[in-house]
Order: structure tokens, then C-alpha cells, then sequence
């Protein structure tokens, strides 16, 4: 295939273009920008684009890019890589930055020590505000984490307090750190999971903060804009479970077909074989089909109702539990909302349900003289079947946390599926309740 | 009913009990706490938690607390105070807080201008860096947007560049701000939407973005921990959407009985109404069904796998296109991944449906003579429905977001019902195919 990079683009037009191109193209568009356009080019590039772009230069220019990236970042990098050119990655880096960055393997990607930049500013209790910022002017060329806080750490490392710029900036040049600095400091333990980690900026409306381990040495900084794309990674795996998809990881567009399938079939195929059931429980109920055809006509309408209002009901637990909304220990008064709530959303489907059949059967006598029997089958089968649904969309995401899953397993259509089979079997004894020595 | 607080809670306490308490306990718990950590407490709540303290305190607590928040907090909370309210929550600020308030109320609460704070460090070009920081401190107790950056404008308003604390703080202090400052700063226009700037943000990984008009005045400071709630918001939004439940905009155990009630009863009775066509669908193929009603037992399987294919295919492009991955015109791209996806998928179901089949004939028999046709009219059907399900779940998103609506409305199960019926077609007609001639 001929590229389709033909001439030198702007930054601009480069961006536009980016997403249609190859690696190959990518790093041939790249490299026809001048110098500085391009650093500010890359240091935007999200994590995984510029691991494939570092891979994809020549060696020479690999070094310097990479060097342009904070530790945090390169250790993101470094663990998206096949394990086999880590170390070329690695060998890229001069030593201080290759040990910083081997620190940070140590942690998971998805906890707090895995998305703290271990560089930032330290400052000493009994510094002046003037020996503050003079300290600061010194370290300005460094690639630190200085974004609004300087930490104020004891001998020992421990974190006593936080110094944010505006109160250095604006502070007597004569009093003592220690004087202006915030001595409660929110910290994050080093091992806290990157969600629970969001939850603290949402709540403290920090722009970062400070990472300390078990005996409050101070470890790191994660700031905003870490937390910005961990949000918008946790809703995406969300997501991705509600709609019974292996979390894709990678961009739509950028997974290969093969994973596409992997990712995807999995799940369907345990749905299918759970769906399967519904084939047996049917079986069970074939000689009532036989007697009285117009059961099966309602079959796709009674179940899909259960699973809608099953779908509903999970996706608001999933995400109330996500976002702290909903614990563990108010199952029940998840329960005695949803209760309430299913029974009235089953009767107003099941009253449209009578209505629709007793319209359909003045205008058309379609379901035989014992229309009656029929729409009340139907009506009463919605009731059962929409509570049920919405019981169990709710109570499923609490009961997989409660066994230690992730509650957002509880797919849209792993709850319809499970509401399925019960929809059939509720439809059936309604059926065989109301119908009995009439047409059954 | 007793309170709940018979005694005066930590800070700490207070939090934890908080989402039990009714707002009138809230008041009363809060209003224990001493001054100092009140005003801690207060801030750090959410707007919607802000609000509803803020109208349960007395009116003279009330002003001192209003004081606290900063104009778009502000804004906030009287855009989503009742309109009868309004005025008296405005009397409480200042005349200069009033008036800010009401400019942000122009604007919509989910484009930019809605976001964005008005105070923010308004610098002048030819300031040198020692008077820029003598300004700072004098506006040191004023409560304006301190974040990390200040703002260089000239004359007219209009944004030349920008200028961080920290580079304030380590530069020279007899250089001028306009040679230390950032010249081509990313801006956001006021009309933005609160999605997009999340993308700017994201992109950028800033921790504030300066708002501007038309003519590149400056007009506020929108900052990274607005986009947080912004990102969780949207997220929400959409997943609530998946699921098929109006966005409920409020936490799930705040949500009133009979507002949960309409804001699912709504979609559940539309999918109801459109699920009314299986019915329908199903009437034209009783006379099938009651010649071989072997046929019925697999119906729920079958509408399943296409309704349970077409989630997975929504959800997948529904969140690419709210993550900017997917954008309209690449539809034919999407289209060129589902349809091969979609076929392997429907290949997978159809040999496991196959063999299922089989495996229960050759175990009990219960599927007659004409097994092996039962089988092949199932398998068909699976490969047919799944790759129905896949295209049309992936091009339904883009087809909403083609006639200017939201994509994300493609629910999982909106996406099963329309598969539905076009399901039980596909299944009657392969089964007539197959079995025409034998057993219909």
C-alpha cells in the first residue's frame, strides 16, 4: 500500500489524520516535523500511542523522546511492552530515571503507587518562604512534578504538611514553611486502588496528592489529569461489562478482529449455553404449546419484559455501587426500593398488555373465545415477571461483590439471561393456574 | 421519627453517616461541628449535597456559608434550586458575587461557560516577575481561582498567554511576564460542550484551561477537578442510557419512588410497545408453530443470542463514539469490523446450537425424526440472527448520532427489541427453507 503520508503535515493536520494512520505512517509523519513541534506532538500522544510510536523510531530518536516523559508515564510504557523489549526500553533511559522507573514496576498499574510520579518537590519545615522559592529556582530545570504543591517531609521522609505555590507565592518571605504549610494533608496509601483513588479527588477537589506508605514516608504525587483518564478507563470497563464485553483495553478501531472475537464470544457463548436452559425449560411445558398456540405467540414478549426491566435495574446498581453510592450493607434498602418499583412497572406494562389484547381481539377475534383467559395469563405473567427481573437485575451486581466479583459483571444481558428461563416458568404456571380445564 | 443525632459527631462520623440522614439531620449535625471544621465539611460536599445543607441551615448561616463557594459552585446550586428560591439564594451573596453568578447563569450548565469559575490571576504583559508576585499577594485573600496558572491579558480582555506559579516562582525576578509566558496557550470557547472540553483536557493533561469568546476574551478558568465530576457525570449518563433508563441525575437512594418509577417506566413501556410486534411477528407463523411445535422451544435461544449480540455491538460503539475513538464518517470502517465479527460470532452459536442439539437427540430422542432439519434450521438461524444482532447494534449509534440524537440511547435493550423481531423472521423463514415439504 502506498503511505499516505506524502508531503510534510502541520501538528495539526497530523493529528487529524493520526487515528487512519499505521505505525509506520505515524512515525514517518512524526519525524518530518520539525523539533519542537514535535515534542509538544508526543508529550500529548496518550500512553499507548506513544509507546508504539517510541517503537516504531529509529534508536537515536527514541532515546531523546523518551526522556521527554515523567517516570510515571515511561512506567506505563515499559508495561505495555511485550516483556521481551522492556530492557531495550529500559537501556533507553540514563540511570536515575531507569531506577525510578524499576520502582514503579513494583506497584500494579491500577493502584496508587502505579500512577504516582515518584519526583516532586520537598521542602523542609524550617525553610523561610524565600529559601522555599530559591530552592524552587534551583531545581526549575529538572523534570519534577511541580504542578501546584511543594511536600514538606521530616528526616525520615514522612510527610508533615503541603506547601501549595499560591501560599509560597503570596506569603511574608520571612516566615517558615512549617507556618504556612497544611498540616492534615489528604494522602493516599500506596496500595489503594485507582478507583477508590478517584473517589478521593472527586470528593476533595485536590489537583494532587501525595502518596505515603505504611509509615507515612512519602512516596510520590498523582495528580489530576492521572485521575481525569483513570475515570474515563473505569467507565469504559464498566461499560464494557454492562454490555457482556470482555474490557477491550485498546481503542475499538485499534483491536485486531481476532481479539474482537475473543473478547465477544466468550461471553456470548456462556450466555448461550445459559440461554439454553430456556430450550429445556420449554421442553418442559411443549404439551401446553401443543394444546394452546396462542401461549407461544406472547413467549418473546414476557421474557423480554423480565429482561429489560432486569437490565434497568442491574445498570443502576452497577453504577450507584461505582461511584459509592450503594454499599454492600444497604442491599436491603436497595431491595425495598426495587420492590416497590418493579411491582408498579409490572403493572403498568401488564395493564397495556390486557389492553393490547383485548383491543386486538375486538378488531380481529385473533385469539379465540377464551381471549379472556388469554389476557389475563399475560397481564398477571407481566406482574410476576417484571418484578422478578427488577429484584434480581438489583440484587445481582450486590450478591457478586458480596462474593468478591466485580459488581459490573452483571451484565444487561447476563441478567436477561438468568431472567429468562424463571420469565418462562412464571409465564407457564400462570398459564396452568388460570387456564386450567378450559384450554389446558 | 427520633434524629439520629443525639451527640456531637467528629467530622469523620459526620461523613460516614451522612448518606442515612435526612436533610434536616444533616443540618443539625453540621451545625454541631465547630466553625473551622464546618467550613472544611461544606466544601468538600458535593453541589447537590451543598444545595440542600445550604436550605435547610438558617438564614443568617446560610450567607456565611454561601461565601464559601466560588461563583460556578455557586451557579450550580441556584441553577438547581427551584425557580420560587432563586431569588432568595441570590440575595444572599454580595452585589459583586450576585453579578457574577448571574453571567454564569446564561450559560448552559453543560457547555464550558457553565463550568467555569470568573475569578481567576489576570496578569499584564510588561509586569515584571517580582511585581507579578507582589500582585499575587495582595490578592492573596480574595477567593479567586489560584490554581496554578495566572492569565496575561491585554487591554482588551483578550488572552495572550499563560504564565504558571511555578515558572513565577523559579524565573528571575527582573524578567518581564511576557517572556517567561506560555504564548499560544489551548483555550476553550465559552459555547464548548462540557464532553469536549473533558477530550481538551484529557488530551492535554492541564489541570485548567482558560475560557474565551468569539474575540478571544477571556471569560473564566474551567479545572481539572470540574472535569472529574464531568467525566463520572457523562459516564453515568450514558451508562444509564445503556440500560435503558432516563439519566436519573441524582445518586440512586436520593432518587424519589415515583421518579424512579417514570424515569424507567418511560423506556420500559416504548420497549414494551415495540416488543409488540413479536406478537404480531409470531401470529403470522402459528400456523408453523402448531404444525411443529418443536419449533417453539428454541425461539427464546434464538431472539436471545441476536438481542445478547447486538448489546455487546452497541455498547462497544456507543462508548467509542462518547471517547471521540469512533466518529460518524468512519461508519463504513465499523461496518467492515462487525460484519466479519458478527459472521465468526453467528458461526460459533450456530456449532454450539448444532451440537447441542445432536447431543440431546442421540441422549433422549425428544426431538423427533426429523432432528437433524431442527438442527440445521437452528444453526442457520443462530449465523443469520447474530449477524443481524452485531450489524444492527453497531450501526444503530451512528445511524442516532446521523439524525442528531444521542447515540448512547441505542440501550442494550432497545438494541434486543428491534433484533427480536426481525429474529423470529429470520428463525420462521430458515425453518420453512429447511423444512418445507417435511414438517411445514
Amino acid at each position: 500500500m502506498e503511505s499516505m503520508i506524502d508531503e510534510r503535515l502541520s501538528p495539526m493536520e497530523l493529528h487529524e489524520a493520526w487515528p487512519a494512520l499505521s505505525a509506520e505512517e505515524r512515525a514517518e509523519g512524526f519525524r518530518m516535523l520539525p523539533r519542537d513541534q514535535a515534542e509538544d506532538f508526543f508529550v500529548q500522544l496518550e500512553t499507548r500511542e506513544q509507546r508504539e510510536l517510541l517503537l516504531a523510531l529509529p534508536n537515536g530518536e527514541r532515546r531523546s523522546y523518551a526522556r521527554l516523559l515523567p517516570p510515571d508515564d515511561l512506567a506505563d510504557i515499559v508495561q505495555e511492552t511485550p516483556e521481551e523489549e522492556r530492557e531495550a526500553l529500559l537501556g533507553l533511559l540514563d540511570p536515575v530515571a531507569r531506577k525510578e522507573v524499576q520502582a514503579l514496576l513494583a506497584y500494579k498499574e491500577d493502584e496508587a503507587g502505579g500512577l504516582m510520579n515518584p519526583r516532586y518537590v520537598r521542602l523542609r519545615p524550617e525553610m523561610s518562604v524565600d529559601e522555599a522559592i530559591a530552592y524552587l529556582r534551583k531545581r526549575m530545570r529538572e523534570p519534577i512534578e511541580m504542578v501546584a504543591y511543594g511536600y514538606v517531609l521530616d528526616n525520615q521522609q514522612r510527610l508533615l504538611g503541603v506547601v501549595s505555590y499560591r501560599s509560597l507565592v503570596t506569603a511574608p518571605p520571612d516566615k517558615r514553611v512549617q507556618d504556612i504549610m497544611h498540616g492534615e494533608p489528604v494522602t493516599v496509601p500506596e496500595e489503594m486502588d485507582q478507583e477508590a483513588v478517584s473517589h478521593l479527588f472527586a470528593k476533595y477537589n485536590l489537583i494532587a496528592l501525595p502518596v505515603v506508605d505504611a509509615e507515612g514516608r512519602m512516596k510520590g504525587v498523582v495528580t489530576g489529569d492521572d485521575i481525569v483518564d483513570v475515570v474515563k478507563e473505569e467507565a469504559t470497563e464498566d461499560i464494557h461489562k454492562i454490555g457482556a464485553v470482555q474490557a477491550l483495553g485498546a481503542p475499538y478501531l485499534q483491536v485486531s478482529l481476532l481479539q474482537m472475537i475473543r473478547k465477544r464470544g466468550g461471553w456470548l457463548a456462556a450466555l448461550f449455553l445459559g440461554e439454553m436452559l430456556t430450550a429445556t425449560a420449554m421442553g418442559f411445558f411443549e404439551a401446553e404449546i401443543a394444546k394452546a398456540v396462542v401461549l407461544a405467540l406472547f413467549i418473546p414478549l414476557i421474557i423480554s419484559s423480565g429482561g429489560n426491566s432486569g437490565s434497568q435495574a442491574s445498570t443502576l446498581v452497577v453504577r450507584a455501587m461505582a461511584l459509592g453510592e450503594v454499599r454492600l450493607r444497604e442491599w436491603w434498602r436497595v431491595l425495598m426500593r426495587e420492590l416497590p418499583v418493579g411491582l408498579a412497572l409490572g403493572g403498568i406494562l401488564g395493564a397495556i398488555g390486557l389492553l393490547r389484547i383485548l383491543l386486538w381481539q375486538a378488531a380481529s377475534h385473533c385469539y379465540g373465545e377464551h381471549y379472556m383467559l388469554v389476557a389475563l395469563t399475560v397481564a398477571l405473567s407481566l406482574v410476576g415477571v417484571v418484578l422478578w427481573g427488577t429484584v434480581m437485575g438489583s440484587m445481582l451486581p450486590l450478591l457478586l461483590r458480596r462474593l468478591g466479583a466485580d459488581p459490573a459483571s452483571a451484565s444487561a444481558p447476563f441478567v436477561a439471561t438468568l431472567v429468562d428461563v424463571t420469565g418462562l416458568i412464571i409465564y407457564f404456571t400462570c398459564a396452568i393456574a388460570v387456564m386450567r380445564g378450559v384450554l389446558l
